[in-house]
């Protein structure tokens, strides 16, 4: 990582988010001195892209109007190219023509820039300033929407041929279970994601004349939160949610351990926060694992940085992290 | 890879086994110069190590008193801490107890000695003269007994926290099937390693009263290439368990692509090295891998290396790679 920029001088990062784009002045030691939210306008990919270029103006105009900017780092969402600053594709968002955007960025701010997916972002934030800062070795799982890793050998990202590597999601974990958009059964993004299990609940809703989970569609609150939290309350069509999502994420989990042999495993996103979940992962592969990487495995833990920062901390590591990348 | 021992000066490589040690002196580019094979008496710890110790002693007196030796590799099956130069453990052999094996073999020769499992060991071989030779970024897949992977990113043997990555046998691809002695059920090793082949096909055999899968086993020649080779002639017991195995195979594949974003798949062992099985495998992650990653994916193919020299020049190659794992 280039600390040599030192932590007097802040960089700016962008994280690109599906309903919102947050931008900070974050140093070296990962104190964000200001942040600013900006709305999000994804009904076209120019209306995408236009977002990101008038958030930064505005605050490069108004909140960050500072001396000359060592750095730039911005997290999207979907497949990025790192090497050549392009963000190539991302469904969500309706990229489907790759955009040059850090080439975009620097010609009007002529400072490096530094773009990459927003999981790979966290787990560096991770590295740096949160649970993986005394570790070498570690997979950061990121449980939203969908769900997708970072995996970190040596102290350093594993980024595969095309930065693609990560793509927990469609492990397969139920291999007679319904079919995933990818062309594959049973991933375990359909299973265990924020999306899924939604989409789980509305499909069963009809079989459980009396499930809570109605109401809570009624009410615009399904969630995988709410899923779980009615588990736990006793709902039964809540139960089963939650059962078939946390024996996926053990399965995933224990072939993530046998095969990586990290250190620890590192819980990101809002749901995986919740200690009763993280403590059944836990106990799963500690069950399951095989005997020499269950040693290994010094802890299963939550990320430690604040959920609504991390995507910001994530961007403007990309920008300390630039040495890695070029 | 420390190449500057040069290819002039030969190093000695141990490939210990089940059933034989081949020892061999292999030149930096790759070459034999000659090689002996050696029983092996696994019948205690004390019997295994002593035969180890024998074969080479054999090896340095008859075959290869040339001069002052650069260094010693030696492969073993199980878990190897490298580092410290220790077999740490491993059921076939034996051994229960930690072996000192490198400090042995060092005070005898008064050369450096690298010790690590086969499977790295062949991943390394694979990496400097074999398929992985232009790559990157591959995954060596063996498939014999049992199955293991050794994982190659950025050049380098991606070894996990304590030298246990790699596990890729106790992947789980049917959740829903046999025990597995790990604890879980339905893991690779169970449907597609040689072992769980033979185990399925014993199992299951009194229920095909007419499978020609009987007639092998009692002329002992029961094993995963006749039990592949029986399914293409139309067997229906060797079919169900081919298929089984495949499938299991497939998964694993997809899910080791869409996690790792490797350039290529690597197969080593004999059953893999069949064209039909590795087009199967082929086909069924250019259908199932996610897009970005299979158009990462530029090969599936078969090791380049000898099959009956991989182990020796795996063992070889611990000695060249020896700045690596100091």
């Amino acid at each position: 990582m280039n600390f040599s920029l030192g932590s007097e001088r802040a960089v700016v990062g962008v994280d690109v988010g599906g309903t919102k784009i947050e931008i900070g002045a974050v140093l070296g030691d990962g104190t964000v001195l200001c942040s600013k939210r900006y709305s999000m306008d994804r009904s076209s990919q120019e209306a995408t892209v236009s977002s990101v270029i008038d958030a930064l103006r505005d605050f490069m105009g108004t909140t960050w109007p500072g001396a000359k900017l060592p750095a730039i780092g911005i997290g999207l969402p979907g497949d990025i190219d790192p090497q050549r600053g392009v963000w190539l594709r991302s469904l969500n968002m309706r990229i489907s023509q790759p955009v040059e955007l850090a080439h975009l960025v620097r010609v009007q701010y002529g400072c490096p820039v530094f773009v990459d997916n927003d999981v790979h972002a966290a787990t560096l934030a991770e590295l740096y300033w949160g649970a993986g800062r005394d570790s070498e070795s570690f997979v950061y799982v990121n449980i939203g929407t969908g769900i997708a890793a970072g995996i970190v050998s040596n102290a350093r990202l594993l980024r595969g041929t095309s930065n693609f590597a990560g793509e927990i999601g469609h492990m397969v974990v139920e291999p007679e279970g319904e079919p995933c958009h990818c062309g594959h059964a049973g991933c375990l993004e359909n299973v265990a994601s924020g999306g899924g299990m939604i989409q789980s609940a509305i499909k069963q809703m009809e079989r459980y004349p009396h499930t809570v989970l109605r109401q809570f569609r009624e009410e615009d609150r399904l969630s995988s939160s709410t899923i779980f939290r009615a588990a736990e309350d006793g709902d039964e069509l809540a139960a089963a949610i939650a059962g078939r999502a946390l024996r996926g994420l053990g399965i995933a989990m224990v072939n993530i351990v046998n095969l990586l042999d990290p250190e620890q495993l590192i819980f990101g996103g809002g749901v995986l926060r919740s200690r009763k979940l993280i403590a059944y992962l836990e106990e799963y592969v500690s069950r399951y694992a095989l005997a020499g990487n269950r040693a290994s495995l010094k802890s299963v833990r939550a990320s430690s940085l604040p959920v609504d920062q991390v995507g910001l901390l994530g961007a403007a590591c990309l920008a300390f992290n630039q040495e890695e990348v070029n």
